[in-house]
C-alpha cells in the first residue's frame, strides 16, 4: 500500500434483528465524514439476528480512530451488537502451522509477497524441519517445535507464549498434522484456520482421500474452517471441489486435492483478512 | 402469494457517485417507516458511478405508494438519479417469443407454475405453431404470426400494438429464430431478453454450436443478454459453460447446450423479474 | 431410430487381470465381422481387475445374436469374466416409481419424448395420484399403490409381481418417497437406480437440505446411485454439486437442488442406459 | 521413477478410418508380449478418421524398442498411419519461455520437482532477467536474450540453434510477450504451448482482460494451445473458465486469471507429457 491508498475503515457488526439498523449505522458513519464504498448486510430470519459489514474512505472523517470506536460504541450499546472496525493500514499478523505438506504453505507466502493478500507473516512453526527452507526464502522467522505424546501439553504452552508474546491476531493450519488441544484452541477463537481436504463434513478424520477412493465418490472437496474444540466441526469458510473417476488411484486423489486444498485455504483466508466473515454459532456469514 | 405475505417493496438506482448516498437514501426509507430487508450497492470507479438495490418492508411506511414516489423523486432529483421502485403485489407482465424449440419456454411456464418465477406470464407469440399445445397446456393466450420477408414489418407492427396493448413488462425471446428490426428493439428498451446459444462474443450469428466444434473449443456456453439494436452484442446478463471433448458432435453439442440455455435463460429471467439487473451502458450491475 | 441406423452391439465385461485381454476380446469381434466403434477399459490395480466396454457395428458380423453369444461364451468361461451383450435396437424397460415431486420424472418423461435416452418407459407406479396427469401427458400405464404400514410388504409383493411380467429392465426412485424392503432390492440387484439430495456419504437419511443448511456447508449435492439393501450406501453412479451462501434459506436449496437432482439423476440414466456402468463391489465403473 | 518402475510404451496413431484397427494394433502388441494397460480410440466420422492411443508394459516384450518399431511401421504403412511410441524412461526435454510473469513458470517449476510432470527442464529462455532467481532456485540454464524490432530475427536464429542443440521436444511459452516468427513455429510443430489469458476464440490479441472488462463477461477464461503461424488460432488443447461479477476490477480480473493461466497451461503440459493429444487439422484429440 502506498502513502496515497486511501485508508479504508471496515465494521463487522452483529446483533439482534430490528428496524432501522441500516439506517443508523450509515448515517453515523456519513455524519462523521465517512465515504462509504460498501455496504452489505444479512438478515438471518430464523434466529432474527442482524449481521452488517459497511467499508468506508476515513479521509475526511472528523475524529481519531479512538474516539471514533467510543462514539460508535455507545450506538452499537443501544442495539446490544457484537463489533469490530479495523483499518487498511494494520496488516493481520500471521502464523502459520506447518508439518510437511508444502503446497499450502508455499501458496500463501508467494501469493503475500506479490501483494495479493497483505498479511503480516511473523513466523512459521512446525514440528519438523523439513520446510524450514521456505522460510528461509521468504525471510519469515521459523520455529522448531518437535511434538511427541509426552511433551505435547508443555509445547503447546510455549507455542501460546510465543504467539501471544508476538501478537498473532491469526494463526493458519497450512495442512499442520497434530491435533490442537482444547487449550489451545480456546486461547484463539474464531482466529485459527484449518484447511480439511474433504468436503465436510464427509470423510472427518484421518485419510479422507482413502476414505473417498473406497466410497467410490465421484467428487472430492477440501474444507477451509475455524477451528473449534470438536475436530474437523468448527465453521465452514470455504469448500471447493473437483470430479474424479473409477481411473483415478488414491495418489491421484492427492495429486488433485494439492490444488483444491491451496485454493481454498487461500480463498478463506482472504475472506478472513479482508474482514468478510462473521462467524455465527456453528456457520459463518461471507461478505463476498 | 399469500394474503399475509409483507409487501415488500424494490428500488434500484444509478447516479454519479457522491458521498452520503448510502445514508441519505436508507435514512429516507427509514423515517418514512420502511424497514430495510436488504440493501446492495456498487460504486464503479472508472465511470465515477454510483449504483444501489434496496428492499424493504413496506407494512409501516406512512405514505401512499404516489406520495412515497413523489417525496422520493425530490432526493433522487438532487442526485441526478435514475430510478424505478417496484412492488412485490405487482407482476411482471410477460410475453414469450419462440419459435420450434421447446426446451426454453417449457422451463419458464413449468416454473412460473410452481411458483419460482412469480411473473404473469400473459401471451405466446410465434411465427410456427408447434409449440401451440405448450399454451394450451398452461392456458395462456397464443398468438400466430407467421413472418416472411414482405410482411415482416407489418407483422412487427402488429406484434408491438398486441404487446403495448397488454402492457407487457417484458418480452422473452426462448430460441426465438427470427432477428427483430431496430424499430421493434427501440420500442422496448432494456425490456428485451434473448438466449444465444455461444460464450458471448465468441461464435455471435448462425449456427454457434457449428462453429464451437470446428473451432474445437473444449467448452461451450450459453448467454442471455438485453437485446439491442446491434445483434448479439446487447448488455449481457448471465452466462454459464460446459465442457465438451472430441467425442462431441456436433448433434451432442446441441444436447448439452440444451440444460445449459435454458438454465442461463431461467438464471438471467430471475435476476430481471426480482429487480436485480442494472444495466449500464454497454453491460449489466447484477445484484446477485 | 430409423430402418437406416446401425445396429450395434455393447459389450460389459469384467474379470480377473491377466495378459492379452483387450487383444483376444477386439480380435474375436473382428473375427466375427463386428467394426469395433468404441473400446474402453480399466484395470483396477488393488484388486487386479479388468473392465471393458466395446461397442461395435453388427453389420457384417457372421453369426446370429445367439450364436456370437454363444461362442463369446467360451472365451468369457476361460478368462473368468461376467458380462452382458446388449443391442441397439432393443430398448429398455422402465419403471418410474415417483410420490409428490414432479421435477425428476417430468425431465424423464421429456427427454424421452425427444429421442435423448432411447428408453421405452413402460410404466409409473406412485403411492400417490398427484402425477397421474403426467402419466396421462405421455401416454403411459400410470398405478396407484397406497402403501401404509400395514399393506406396505403385500403392495411390494403386488409391484414385483407386476414388473416381473412387464419384463421390466430398470426401475427409476424419480424422488420416490419410500424405503423399498430388502426383498423389493434383492429382487432387482444393480437395477434400481435412486437419487438423493445430498452430496453422500454427508447427509444421509432424512431432510438432507435441511442438514446441510444446519451445518453451514457452502456447496450443496446431490447422488444418483444403485439401490442396496442400505439405505442411501448403494454404488455411486453420478454425482454434481452447486454453490450456496448464507443468503440460500433451506426453501432456496429445495429450489436449487431441483435443477441438481434431475440433471444428475438424468445423468445417471443416460450411462445406464447406454450401457456404461459397470458395478464392481461398493463403487461403479463409469465407461464415459 | 525407481529401478523396479515398469517401463511402459505409449502408442500415438492416426490414420483413415477402416475394420478392424483396433484388434490389428493390439493383437500386434499382445504377440509381441506387451500387455496393454489401457487402450482409447476415436473415430471421427465427419473426416472418416481414426486416432488410438494404447499404453503397454513392455517387460515382456520380445523385441528390442528399434525392431519393435521396424516391425510396426509395416502394419503403420499398411494403414497409411502417422504414429509414434514413447516410452516411459524417457523424458521429454523442455524449454520454458518467459518475460517477466512467473505464476506459470513458477507452478512448472514445482510441480516437476515434486514428480507430478516427469519432464526434464532442459532451459529457461528469457527476453528479461526478472526471473533468472528461479533459475537459480530450481538449478535450471537461463539463457538472456534480449529482443527489439532490429535484432529479433537474429535472436530467433540463435534461440532455434540452442534448441536444436539440446534436443528440446517441447516449447512452453509461459506468459511470453513476444510474438515468435513463423520460421521459429515451422521450426517446432506441434511442440510449441503458449498460454493465452482469454477462452479463445473471444478476446484474441492484447489485454484481453480489459476487452472482457469492458465487454462486461459473466465469466472470463483461460486457453492453452499448440503454437501455429496464426496468432492465437492453433489447436486448443485445454481451456478453464471462472466467474467474474461487475465487482471485479481489471485488476481483479488479472488475479482471479493467475489461477486459471497456471491451471490450465498445466493440464495441457500434462496431456502433452503424458502422450495424450493428437493433434487434427485446426483440432486436438486429447485422450484423458
Amino acid at each position: 500500500m502506498n502513502d496515497s491508498a486511501p485508508l479504508i475503515a471496515t465494521l463487522l457488526l452483529s446483533c439482534p434483528d430490528q428496524k432501522g439498523l441500516v439506517a443508523r449505522i450509515s448515517q453515523f458513519i456519513f455524519q462523521h465524514g465517512g465515504n462509504i464504498l460498501n455496504l452489505d448486510e444479512h438478515a438471518e430470519r430464523e434466529e432474527s439476528m442482524f449481521f452488517t459489514r459497511v467499508e468506508w474512505d476515513t479521509k475526511e472523517v472528523d475524529l481519531s480512530q479512538q474516539d471514533f470506536e467510543n462514539e460508535f460504541a455507545q450506538l452499537a450499546d443501544e442495539v446490544s451488537a457484537n463489533w469490530k472496525i479495523r483499518y487498511s493500514n494494520n496488516k493481520q499478523k500471521l502464523a502459520i502451522f506447518v508439518s510437511k505438506y508444502e503446497h499450502c504453505i508455499q501458496e500463501i507466502l508467494w501469493l503475500n509477497s506479490i501483494g495479493e493478500l497483505e498479511a503480516d507473516i511473523r513466523m512459521i512453526i512446525s514440528n519438523h524441519t523439513d520446510l524450514e527452507y521456505l522460510a528461509k526464502q521468504y525471510k519469515i522467522d521459523f520455529h522448531y517445535f518437535p511434538i511427541n505424546k509426552e511433551n505435547k501439553s508443555e509445547v503447546e504452552q510455549k507455542e501460546i507464549a510465543l504467539l501471544k508474546e508476538n501478537k498473532i491476531d491469526t494463526i493458519i493450519l497450512a495442512r499442520y498434522m497434530q491435533i490442537l488441544s482444547a487449550d489451545f484452541v480456546r486461547a484463539f477463537p474464531s482466529r485459527i484456520i484449518n484447511i480439511h481436504h474433504s468436503f465436510l463434513p464427509a470423510f472427518m478424520g484421518a485419510n479422507p482421500y482413502r476414505q473417498a477412493y473406497e466410497k467410490g465418490v465421484k467428487i472430492i472437496g477440501a474444507t477451509s474452517h475455524y477451528v473449534t474444540e470438536s475436530l474437523d466441526e468448527g465453521p465452514i469458510i470455504e469448500q471447493a471441489v473437483t470430479r474424479i473417476s473409477h481411473r483415478d488411484s488414491p495418489k491421484d486423489l492427492i495429486s488433485k486435492g494439492r490444488e483444491l486444498e491451496r485454493s481454498v485455504l487461500v480463498r478463506a483466508l482472504k475472506f478472513h483478512l479482508s474482514n468478510r466473515v462473521l462467524p455465527f454459532g456453528k456457520k459463518t456469514i461471507i461478505f463476498e
